[in-house]
């Protein structure tokens, strides 16, 4: 762990490498993942069920090989222990309510010269969304994804998860039935994002493609930007958290290590005004972590990657979470809107000392896909519009043509194009 | 050019090929550009100035060599001849109007829960806007990039333009001044995108880069994507005319022209459900092409990648077009509307016989930055939203917490992370 003073006399040159560490894998995996996916682009499921028997040692030969039946989610639905099943329900409800809220107006307006304008949304035909096996197998990721997928009206939402050695992961399936998947295809890594974006005899292409993974999916995601749409290039998760010294340590501390425990590359920071309060929150910290079943990561992560920020004032705080522009960031003082109207730069922001980081991963309703390492400059939450795009329109009359056209006209003469300047002109009789 | 005609026997092989012709090039610009990246990336300011020397024939040396004054861009336009500067006046003032339109609104709500959930919405601190130096440095194009970034609040806008052999191109520098840009460099290619993306000692680093580029441009721009926010991969300009047989055939042909005079590999389609028209465009293509001074990129054009389609009915052709998802679709015929609505895949639509997708290149309002190469099967064109992001927030207090808490406890536990349990237990003494 990092402790930092903004008093210091090498804060600045400190603050600048914490702002510039990516914590990002540098594997050249840029060359394997283009071989696969040309190779699936190529060869089609041929090649998808060699890869898969590769890399998660699954064969696929029969129907239920490839693919998981409606029916087989629904039943792992309907065999959820209550609670689980009610926490499920509860989560997906109030991730439906608030991207509800999301959707899009359509425009169409007409000018005073007679000029009609407007903008028509509509959703994607085809999603695809990948959801990692394994450790990561987060049937809240699922639901974050799935549903603003159908919110916006997207017909065939298609999930694509690697089963290695067969293995399936129930909550998943539960959370695919719940979230009204239409497809879920059991391959994996780069080879199934490529399937989903090229398309092969089984499965059909679709049009955006969604959802986490590993450092390979993420680079397969990227090359494939632009024969597809996708949501964002993702990185390590991370938690800024905001505190003064009246806020319990024990919260503040669990707070970190909630981050910490996702990823050894996963970062958590604090930022107090209150010396002691940063000692004891430390302290705290180590007190948890012997308790805390996932304590190899959590303290791989905050050994590695924890920061303390001790400041003069809070009111420091909001530069350097501009600077920073975390995924989550947590304000924890009595009037916690004093400084959030200050921060610019965020995924998403927890306010008040009742509102920790872990509520918006699952019900609290704004999805919990959010950028990270620093994208937060530039980039924002998964949400509807991910799914849906905007057709602009345009319709004049002669009369409104004559009014506008030869303002056109001169511009088009004045960039070269006299073929645009023409096609104005023989509607005006010039 | 190519001629279909729905009813015979080959039209769907035929029109699939068409669907799947992306028309890009497929040199391999991938590595080039890559060394160029890391270059200027370790070597700023006199890597630029190498590149600069050897691609643009430019020397870097003094000040005025390394960028363009705000007093030059306000000379360039103070000098414009005056129906030019009105022309782009009114431009600009359209653009804006319909861009404001667009901005946003926050959300701020508490649910009968007493969480308070909501959204703010930032502009990124700074944009850069890549403008093409030689043929295709269009003064409408700076306009349509420029000025949604200053209606979203981008404080700083910067542009980098190549000047070859030094020679700068007095109209963009105008339509500069007016879009109120607020740097502008003299430099191109590939290391210009890198400059923009990770900063050099004399240019700042930027947080989105938008704008049109050849082939090299356009690849830094996907590759820094997700160092950098990016408007869209862009490929060659397209047009889909859907046409009845009582619209002026010169009307139709010169719509065919004004997008194929744009670029070798642009691309003109009619749809037409009356052969007589559909011969008699065809003509009158070959007639205007004599008379026309772009004459030798609309002909290559017209000629390799132009197509008409005959349809038997022009219900036909909403299915097309949405196969097709073209950047532009005119649709000329007496109720444009009834086709319209069915359309759902086009990046912006031109409706009716007097609207000229020429107009919407210039003073429309809405942008003509518009998905490419059936890209608008999921993107969109560019808008205030490039230049802005979404914050969410979440604001639970004790009793709020206390009525979601559990069910995100069940749900982290489920999930195997018991830290984020964890952090919500300890505020509800659990």
């Amino acid at each position: 762990m990092l402790r930092l003073n903004t008093r210091d006399a090498g804060f600045e040159q400190a603050f600048r490498r914490l702002v510039n560490d990516r914590r990002e894998s540098d594997d050249d995996v840029a060359r394997d993942v283009q071989i696969i996916l040309d190779d699936v682009r190529n060869r089609g499921d041929e090649a998808l069920a060699e890869l898969t028997e590769r890399f998660d040692g699954h064969v696929l030969a029969s129907d239920t090989d490839w693919s998981i039946s409606s029916e087989a989610c629904r039943e792992a639905f309907d065999i959820l222990q209550p609670d689980l099943r009610a926490a499920l329900e509860l989560a997906a409800k109030r991730i439906r309510t608030y991207h509800e809220a999301q959707l899009p107006a359509d425009r169409d307006e007409t000018d005073k010269h007679g000029v009609r304008l407007g903008a028509r949304w509509n959703a994607v035909d085809a999603a695809g969304l990948y959801v990692p096996g394994g450790r990561a197998a987060y049937p809240s990721s699922l639901l974050m994804n799935a549903i603003p997928a159908k919110v916006a009206g997207v017909e065939r939402l298609v999930v694509v998860t690697p089963t290695p050695k067969g293995q399936i992961n129930p909550l998943v399936l539960a959370a695919a039935h719940l979230a009204g998947v239409d497809e879920v295809w059991r391959v994996g890594g780069a080879q199934a994002v490529a399937a989903l974006a090229y398309g092969t005899k089984r499965i059909k292409p679709v049009d955006v493609i969604t959802g986490p993974g590993n450092a390979w999916v993420a680079e397969a995601k990227r090359q494939l930007f632009g024969v597809v749409g996708i949501d964002m290039v993702a990185g390590p998760s991370e938690i800024l958290v905001i505190a003064d010294g009246k806020n319990d340590a024990d919260w503040i501390a669990a707070d970190l290590l909630s981050q910490a425990e996702h990823d050894p590359t996963a970062q958590s920071i604090l930022i107090t005004d209150d010396p002691l309060f940063a000692d004891t929150v430390a302290d705290r910290v180590g007190v948890e972590l012997a308790m805390l079943p996932t304590a190899r990561v959590a303290a791989e992560s905050w050994k590695t990657h924890g920061v303390i920020i001790e400041v003069a004032s809070l009111d420091e705080a909001p530069a350097l979470a501009n600077a920073l522009a975390a995924e989550h960031v947590e304000i924890a003082t009595d009037d916690p809107e004093a400084l959030f109207r200050q921060i610019r730069h965020a995924g998403s922001v927890f306010l008040g000392r009742h509102t920790p980081e872990a509520v918006g991963d699952y019900v609290a309703g704004p999805n919990h896909v959010l950028p990270t390492g620093r994208r937060a400059r530039f980039s924002s939450g998964l949400s509807v519009l991910d799914f849906m795009k905007r057709t602009s329109f345009i319709q004049c009359d002669a009369k409104s043509l004559g009014k506008i056209g030869p303002a056109a006209i001169a511009l088009a003469d004045a960039e070269g194009l006299p073929a645009h300047a023409r096609s104005i002109e023989v509607r005006l009789g010039i």
